[in-house]
């Protein structure tokens, strides 16, 4: 089987120009078959404060209103979508930017469990679309949009978006899945980015939780992580998005296994 | 060679959730090879107002700066493409949304004659590519963003896209191009939907211009269409975005020949 590289950026590198169009440039260098998922960054949020448009919480999570909704379709499936895809060219990537409606590639339905609002759970994704365009030379560039097939566009969480493509496009791939965001991989120490953990395998994973060494937010990356490796994605890898190379090369980040 | 349809909407039809609907499921009704390129009705105005954009006029014409080609990526290549392409699906037709970067689709280079700021000069469409896409059975809607291939997004005329797809698509298809907007087609009397003239022919056109019977905003519309049938296209038909089916049946607008 080919491999096929699926690369999620987020965090803070999206909103910083100049970590992003370096990590634009690594990636487009990156040889064979790859994707990307990029987030958010803050831009939505900042738009929602500029606009006045209230952002609601419930338990602690935002919900996403109507109003937010048209807000992160603008700014995730617009501006940040189509700014990569227009960099990537210029790095000789031949990208296309895709939300989950475009050639229903991915779609959902809409969260029942509690209110939140217009997010969307991903029921499938078509990964011989996307199998199609890998096979055109093309390179998608997928945001964290999707929709339910009736005409209702849904916020789907980015992370989750790379993990269900990568499960799919496993079947097809020796799929390498990349979480590229500001940290240098699973720490021990939050505050010591030397203190990397390089390998992790799912028992090891048990401990680090119960002796809370695992920071809240990296937990549910791992467990994401582990289901990908269950459905068979051959390796998941987190770590810096300014060092994708060497992420890619196994010289840095973690890698889950 | 197989029929195509380009179809351009515009005007107010996009601020209008009734019509657009209404015309989204016309259009999806529409059998064989299709395409829609749409521009970007007032939502991006309103929002640069909101947000204290000054929008700088220079003779008569809106600058695009950097502030506002945000926007304008936001809302017409994030917004209003991804709610067509979703409401699309919801009535069976496969659409894919598209700027002109996607794929390297369309690529442009920056206005040089005057400064108009980021807009895009068009240099070239990719025929193969859209006809890839038709033979996939997926329906492009493009928004009226493109890019120069070095990383810069262009805001490019919808109307203008339109043309130079149809042009370069008439290689490959039978092309009927259609601007769809809120009239009811070219009238003699503005103010009289019923004053319609269903053909115009170049002769006539020169006529109608010398006695001054064309609006001014009209005359670059039918200038383009007789450019688009000069280059091969087989037919261009002006009229409402509210009777879709009634001008691909002939059965009214006006048809440039």
């Amino acid at each position: 089987m080919d491999k096929l590289y699926i690369i999620k950026i987020g965090g803070n590198v999206i909103d910083n120009q100049q970590q992003l169009l370096s990590f634009i440039q690594s990636f487009a260098s990156l040889e064979g078959n790859k994707l990307l998922v990029h987030g958010g960054g803050k831009l939505a949020t900042q738009l929602a404060t500029q606009l006045n448009i209230p952002q609601q919480m419930i338990k602690g999570r935002r919900v996403t209103d109507e109003a937010t909704l048209k807000l992160i379709t603008m700014v995730y499936a617009g501006y940040i979508n189509k700014t990569i895809v227009s960099r990537l060219h210029a790095s000789d990537c031949n990208a296309i930017g895709l939300c989950g409606a475009d050639g229903n590639v991915i779609s959902a339905h809409k969260r029942t469990s509690a209110d939140y609002g217009f997010v969307g759970d991903i029921d499938k994704v078509d990964g011989e679309f996307i199998h199609g365009l890998l096979q055109q030379n093309l390179t998608p560039v997928i945001a964290p949009v999707t929709h339910d097939g009736k005409g209702q566009l849904l916020n789907t969480n980015a992370d989750t978006i790379a993990q269900e493509i990568a499960k799919e496009m496993a079947r097809l791939f020796k799929v390498i899945l990349i979480y590229a965001f500001d940290k240098a991989g699973v720490m021990k120490d939050i505050n010591n980015e030397t203190s990397v953990i390089p390998v992790i395998d799912n028992k090891m994973f048990q401990q680090l939780k119960q002796n809370n060494i695992i920071a809240d937010g990296m937990i549910p990356k791992l467990q994401n992580a582990f289901n990908a490796i269950d459905a068979g994605v051959e390796s998941v890898i987190i770590g810096s998005a300014t060092s994708l190379n060497e992420l890619v090369n196994g010289r840095a980040g973690t890698i889950i296994q």
